[in-house]
């Protein structure tokens, strides 16, 4: 089997642009095809990514990757929706505590609130409670509602790795939901590629993990989640259409720093990676954002 | 002082347009300067509304109202952030229990969980708890990051109203979070118009009704707003940066259906009317929804 595309979203020289990385450098595909399809939203939309990836197999890379900045894969999405801790408490494994839960709690981020591979995650000046979430991201190929468990793969278009990067004591802010938390510009990432979903075997049981410094804080595999992939992707088609380009952020494992004794939170100069087998490191470093006026 | 124009988002003949509503009907303002700016979220964003005004004052009207469907004033933002429940309980007024809340609560809801002034809401076949929440929309102006209440309102650049309607079972049918009761696709919505904001005295005291069948359901006045327009606009862009067109919708007052003994829900035939001084009338009637496969 071929090593799945690569694909990504990246600005150079101030421009917008998308493309597949390969170990020789960026082949860029916006130059060729940016007319027909401004962003790879446009390219899943239209079915295109397996196309692309032919035609850049017999390219050779148009600049090396050192000059570009990473962005999330689909950099305008019509919606980003997140599932809450999505895998058991590893002390809790035999409990059935977990298994109360009926239905996965959801939230909504915005795109600016996530930057891609490579680019330092904000800390506000509003709080020091920087934490990060290790997930599997699903991205959306084919519109559809009330799509059945059966059917939801089929509506996958790519898979790609998140740091649901979130700020704790303003996910607590208000009396409920945890909006404004979730939402602090430039605080998550995705990336660093979109890597086109083909077969149920890229996900099934694939390891989870996620590193501060090096050191370990989340490791988990996606059989233990404890709403599958395909029933997130059919509960949230119930309430609304999903679209090419949707983003779904499909919930972290345990072990983020608000749950270690005492907390420990993110801080400038700390490098968080996220991987999964066949999907890449997604890597951070921390910085504290200079707030604009 | 003029009347305000009333700025609306339409569909016509199965395209989709903009202009300005007077007594003999539509102005339409996309047929002149679409390819300029192709929706009312460009006209705002590049500050036109004046203009437009201005301009649609000299022209008569291009067609009657009769053959258009109304859309949510700005189809397609950034974003659509809500706040929940702010007004006082009428029988609460003098207690402090309201106090308690240090900050507004907020969700979020995609833009095609509205439909336009005069279009039939969905009662999904999920459940039957399909209940309405009156509301003033803000629209933003002008982008901005921290901004102080003192400038709020120099970044609003319109105001309308929302029926943001709710599924209530499934706002909590998570542990936490309301965002699948408040998406169901078409249950909410927003208009009948943009009414550009000039002055907070269109604001700042003015009373907003919701009926249901011609009978009050809530009616409160802003003032008594538990969090203010200056307030709300603050603390969300503490974290997430507004940008031209996206909308804030700010809450609503008690008397909501599912606060009723026992509760009453919206039913098939039902209309609904949501009111405000100098923002016309929001109406729409209910409909079963007919789940695509």
């Amino acid at each position: 089997m071929t090593e799945p595309a690569r694909f990504l979203s990246f600005v150079r020289d101030g421009s917008a642009g998308y493309g597949i990385e390969t170990p020789a450098g960026i082949v860029d595909l916006s130059a060729r095809h940016g007319d027909r399809w401004p962003s790879l939203r446009e390219v899943i939309a239209d079915g295109a990514l397996d196309t692309l990836s032919s035609e850049a197999s017999r390219l050779s890379s148009d600049f090396s990757a050192e000059g570009i900045t990473y962005g999330s894969p689909v950099p305008a999405p019509e919606k980003i929706i997140c599932v809450g801790v999505n895998y058991p408490d590893r002390n809790e494994e035999y409990r059935d505590g977990q298994a109360a839960q009926a239905n996965p709690s959801l939230f909504v981020r915005f795109a600016r609130s996530f930057v891609g591979h490579d680019v330092p995650l904000n800390r506000p000046p509003e709080s020091v409670q920087l934490d990060y979430e290790g997930e599997i991201v699903l991205i959306v190929g084919k519109a559809g509602r009330r799509i059945a468990e059966k059917d939801a793969l089929s509506h996958v278009a790519g898979i790609s790795l998140a740091n649901e990067g979130t700020i704790r004591d303003w996910v607590r802010h208000a009396k409920f939901n945890v909006t404004q938390g979730k939402n602090f510009d430039g605080t998550g990432s995705i990336g660093p590629w979109l890597t086109p979903f083909v077969d149920e075997s890229q996900i099934a049981d694939i390891a989870l993990e996620t590193r501060v410094n090096g050191e370990v804080r989340q490791r988990d595999r996606t059989r233990r989640m404890i709403f599958s992939f395909r029933k997130i992707v059919s509960y949230i088609s119930t309430f609304t259409t999903l679209v090419p380009g949707d983003m779904i952020l499909t919930g972290t494992p345990t072990g983020a720093g608000a749950r270690l004794d005492p907390p420990v939170w993110l801080r400038p100069g700390d490098v968080v990676e996220v991987s999964a087998e066949g999907l890449g490191i997604l890597r951070n470093g921390i910085r504290d954002e200079i707030a604009n006026a």
